[in-house]
């Protein structure tokens, strides 16, 4: 039967005719920015090469599995990831190259802590002879394994962890053992269903050498671990281990819970590079301090804002070109029977949109930054001198907080800023709203960690103003020294916020340090209670964070080398941006820290107006240039053709599985599908 | 085979002694507590009239429907709406009994715009003969309809909707007909596959006297349309239906996508109530104004707020529960062998849960405050006086706005509150979040309808400051009366907020009047564009709308007769926390208009402290009094018992279907699921 459909049309103007419109009206050099953010690390050549691979297999197709139940979307994930690594074989791809085909394919993949932490906890914590065993076995994907730390009723403090590692002297054994059900594993990932091995964390408990029969806990410590039987991939007996069930995101991820009834494992699975414990006699040896984990940490929390900034810049693309698109209202000061006005000249979708596309490159240069100090430190660590990664290091909890905190809060702003559409799964942040919410909970909680950043700033302050220095120094001593001397003598800084960008960055760094000295009065000087000022550690650690984004992106603008000056010129815009909204959010303490005068702080809304103004003729450009493929966005209104009515429409008419039956409104019948299912059967599913 | 963990037990203090403790740490009167709040209404009647009955129905049951596939959901949601349909015939329940049972098992019905807005319509605009014709059918659900006016290309600018209803004079009838593709409906609720009934909001074209052959818009115009075959439920000829597909909630509804090809309809069917078509002539005959629609928004919108406050009360149930039973660190100032802390007692988790817990109670006094307007002033309204009615309306949107906000972002807040688990399926926050993301976005867009709050202010500052008073006033016209000589005299205010109630309240209404003479100073006299002040309008109706929550909140505890004094002074506390949290996010706004000084505003973050201290013994309690019921909180971590690990374990190992099969983990092979399904299946289900 022909539907009368197919020869309808959008309204004009088209989607297509905006972008080309709003595409030609800037100057901006879209390829050279891709490049200058993009090109260094090679991802914009990965892309080019995957893409199209993925593109011509059907299983990688995601315009229906948003349709799929839970138990689909796993078993969808494990399919998937077994290609991928197929793929990955076929075309010899790096390691690096995987990794971008899991990005563009967009699954938490169930392999994901098989390719991650497995590995790399046997990388960095077995022994030669461990490793020598396990890694060509985990890198052939021969065997599978998982991490198992958290625990049901245990998080963020490990040393609470109940799980029990119990040295058997007479058979050389480990005992593993739950006391409690609290003790369950729990979250673990790729574990639920999938992994046949796992890292356990447990407390490593010892015969007490002076009171026979009693043992003492040595804390965490990991074990390889085998789980499940090769052949029937069942666990074996003394273990339970089962997926936890549906989650806010990861459906394709099977977190596992795992509890132990006297489960036997021989004295090599306790890994040793570190720390070891003697077969024979049970006797400990207390593990040597690793230089390396020091710098892994900095390089994989710069890796977390890398990804926050991949995560935010999509957002902020559909954001961006379905704002341009839609339009609503004519000008109320304008000719009443104008065209309706595209919905992102509006300042009240600007404020919300344009602050976070601005987000997106400062999360940028502050990972590079790290990136960079973890590269051109690893020597001075090699040689014992950790002063700038060691101010790196300190950072990065504040960072990961902030940043994390940023690009999850900034996908939900941009995802209300579509209006009506973006509650709809045409919009493409759905999937990308529900998987990346854990990370501001994962690898340290966003609001306790802030502690870390914190107590670094204390310490600092204290040698600043008790005078103890001596040897190398870091930013953090240079930023205190700058500033102190105004702030004791709190005497307002002299910044001019609204026209010198050098001093948008001093009002940062001088706020910081204010916030530092409050804090340390507080503690040091007046004694006050940890607890009672942990809401002034979290304040003081978001302003320092904030500080460092803003000057790495400074720095990084100052000293440019490889942008047209007219793009330049127009990045210059966006970091002011960036500054003076972050500014404006907390005028406030800006304000009563001496760090902006009253007058200056008055007029911000209207710079930030005004550079929102400035910025609006580029903005689609300004997402074009991340260079986020269609394949990834998988958006109706983020397409960068702009066709999003046709999307929309095809996506509900052609491909929705609920279209394909037809069902029985009549409560007094017991059909819900039309010959088909009644009541019965619904109830039957439950 | 015995399964060993059923033996287990968790870590102690289990989670029963503690909310036991909790319980009995409190001298809060909860019960006469929950009847003040909850009494006045009828609801904790109709929760223990209707709840036993739904716990008795499987169907209802909903340990396992987070595992669903979207069709699956939508298939179980409709075979709820015919059993409740029943269980209200059998049990000869009220409306409200119904929409309580409705509240209660959570699904957003497939049934819910035919028991809203189709019925609603056809009661306030339909003439009496169509109402006398379609009510007994609707009420009977002999009929089911929807509410067909959102289109693809066209939201909140109604006056922008594309669908047009031409009238033929010479058959009669109005020909529904979509000219575009934008101007296919979408989003309506009820009607995606459910309904065979529709009112359908259309132009409505008719021919123009002077002009042979030309047809003028009347602009948008609601008519009732049969969509559907009665036997076949399939639509007719000349209209295409579907549902949307997938969204970010509502899985179990069915929203619409509908078009129309030259449909032609009968002339009764334009609801005529208002304005009506000669059906000879097709001369058109204006709509007379409608008080009573007046009066139906403010009770429309009042009803949404006490919505927001319930879906609030609900995450802070499982926020305060949780973390009260939940231990993490012991105290860093403690001894160091010390239990672990409920981590509620840490400042850090108590600034996210407890502002939230006072929110709850704010959004309940003003939604009462706007129903007792509704109920007193309908006697003034059929007098022609619309004085008290005309403010709270004109309020009801920056209300809506602001109260719908604070919900949604209060969801999230407690949800990241949880840590870990709150990322998990037995938070029970899930699915509530993901259904009321929907409501900063319809019934008026947050930021947009602000707009309507800010426009009604300038008006009055207008008449305020040029003096033409006349007549009844307003509470807006007291309150600029009062605060204004100060404000253009540019003189602080002298209110104690630390100390004084009421000088709470006057800081933010002399706020707000401060906002709204500012922007009366740029829009009518310095005649600065509309576009330039909307993010200005936002603040003001911000402003405003916080200024009548605290009003509202402060006048019921002022005036309130029926609490015991003990419980009364708690919940001014809680009004003070509200206050002075609110007040503390803004605090460079109050200290640039007048309306604190900076010596208060400095002490506010430790006044805030110390009020979150003196609740913080009462949390459990105070959550206890809303009532949740177990049922609809669907929480393992908010149950009222405390058994928070052996609920969360239950739902993983004995609930969940993904554990029901075994899976081959190895790359090299196609099967996916032992002995059963093979990546091939996995494909064809795309």
């Amino acid at each position: 039967m022909p539907d009368f459909t197919d020869s309808l049309r959008p309204a004009q103007p088209s989607g297509p005719e905006s972008l080309a419109k709003e595409r030609a009206g800037s100057p901006l050099a879209i390829d050279e920015l891709s490049t200058h953010l993009l090109g260094r690390d090679g991802l914009l050549a990965r892309q080019s090469k995957v893409l199209p691979i993925l593109l011509s297999e059907p299983l990688f197709c995601k315009s229906t599995q948003q349709n799929l139940s839970r138990p689909e979307r796993y078993k969808l994930g494990l399919a998937r990831g077994k290609l991928l690594r197929r793929l990955a074989d076929k075309h010899a791809w790096t390691p690096e190259e995987h990794e971008t085909a899991e990005y563009l394919v967009d699954d938490v993949s169930p392999y994901m802590l098989h390719m991650g932490m497995f590995v790399t906890t046997i990388r960095e914590q077995a022994s030669e002879e461990q490793r020598a065993y396990w890694l060509p076995l985990i890198e052939g994907w021969k065997i599978i394994g998982a991490y198992a730390q958290t625990e049901l009723g245990h998080g963020s403090n490990v040393r609470g962890l109940e799980l029990q590692a119990r040295y058997d002297v007479r058979t050389r054994e480990f005992v593993l053992h739950s006391p409690t059900l609290t003790a369950s594993k729990w979250w673990n990932g790729t574990l639920g269903r999938t992994a046949n091995h796992a890292i356990v964390v447990a407390q490593l408990m010892l015969p007490d050498p002076d009171a026979k029969g009693i043992y003492i806990s040595h804390g965490p410590h990991p074990f390889i671990v085998q789980v499940r039987d090769m052949k029937t991939h069942l666990p074996f007996e003394g273990i339970v281990i089962g997926d936890i069930g549906p989650k806010y995101g990861y459906a394709s991820m099977d977190n596992a819970y795992m509890l132990f009834k006297n489960f036997r494992i021989p004295h090599s699975a306790l890994l040793s590079r570190y720390s070891s414990v003697d077969s024979e006699t049970g006797t400990y040896t207390k593990p040597k301090e690793s230089a390396v984990v020091y710098g892994t940490l900095t390089f994989m929390r710069s890796k977390i804002i890398q990804h926050a900034r991949l995560v935010l810049a999509r957002a902020v693309t559909v954001a961006v070109r379905y704002t341009a698109v839609r339009r609503q209202f004519a000008d109320r000061d304008g000719p009443s029977s104008g065209p309706e006005l595209p919905v992102l000249d509006y300042p009240t979708v600007q404020i919300r949109i344009l602050p976070l596309l601005a987000t997106a490159f400062a999360l940028h240069y502050t990972a590079l930054a790290m990136q960079d100090t973890y590269t051109s430190t690893r020597k001075e660590i090699e040689a014992g001198n950790f002063e700038s990664l060691a101010y790196m290091h300190s950072m990065s909890s504040g960072l990961k907080s902030l940043c994390t905190t940023l690009a999850a809060d900034g996908i939900e702003t941009c995802r209300r800023a579509l209006g009506g559409h973006g509650f709809g799964g045409g919009s493409g942040l759905i999937q990308l709203n529900n998987d990346y919410l854990s990370k501001p909970t994962v690898e340290g909680d966003n609001w306790m960690i802030t502690q870390q950043t914190a107590a670094y700033l204390v310490k600092k302050m204290s040698t600043a103003i008790e005078g103890a220095k001596k040897g190398a120094r870091d930013e953090i001593d240079a930023q205190f020294e700058r500033y102190l001397p105004q702030i004791r003598g709190a005497s307002q800084g002299e910044y001019n916020v609204l026209e010198r960008d050098e001093d948008l960055v001093r009002s940062f760094q001088h706020r910081a340090t204010a916030l530092a000295y409050n804090v340390y009065q507080a503690r040091v000087v007046n004694k006050k209670p940890w607890k009672s000022l942990m809401i002034d550690f979290h304040k003081l650690s978001k302003a320092q964070s904030q500080s460092i984004l803003v000057t790495k992106f400074y720095d990084a603008l100052a000293s440019n080398t490889d942008l047209p000056p007219t793009t330049c010129n127009i990045i210059w815009d966006v970091f002011r941006l960036f500054a003076s909204y972050t500014l404006d959010t907390d005028r406030y303490e800006f304000f009563t820290c001496g760090a902006a005068s009253r007058e200056q702080l008055d007029a911000l809304p209207a710079r930030v107006n005004e550079l929102m103004a400035r910025i609006r003729p580029h903005a689609v450009p300004l997402v074009d240039a991340w260079k986020i493929p269609d394949y990834l966005l998988d958006s109706a209104l983020g397409r960068y053709d702009g066709r999003v009515y046709e999307d929309l429409f095809n996506r509900a008419h052609r491909l929705n599985p609920l279209n394909r039956f037809t069902v029985n409104p009549n409560y007094w019948e017991d059909e819900i599908v039309k010959g088909a299912e009644a009541i019965e059967g619904i109830r039957a599913k439950l």
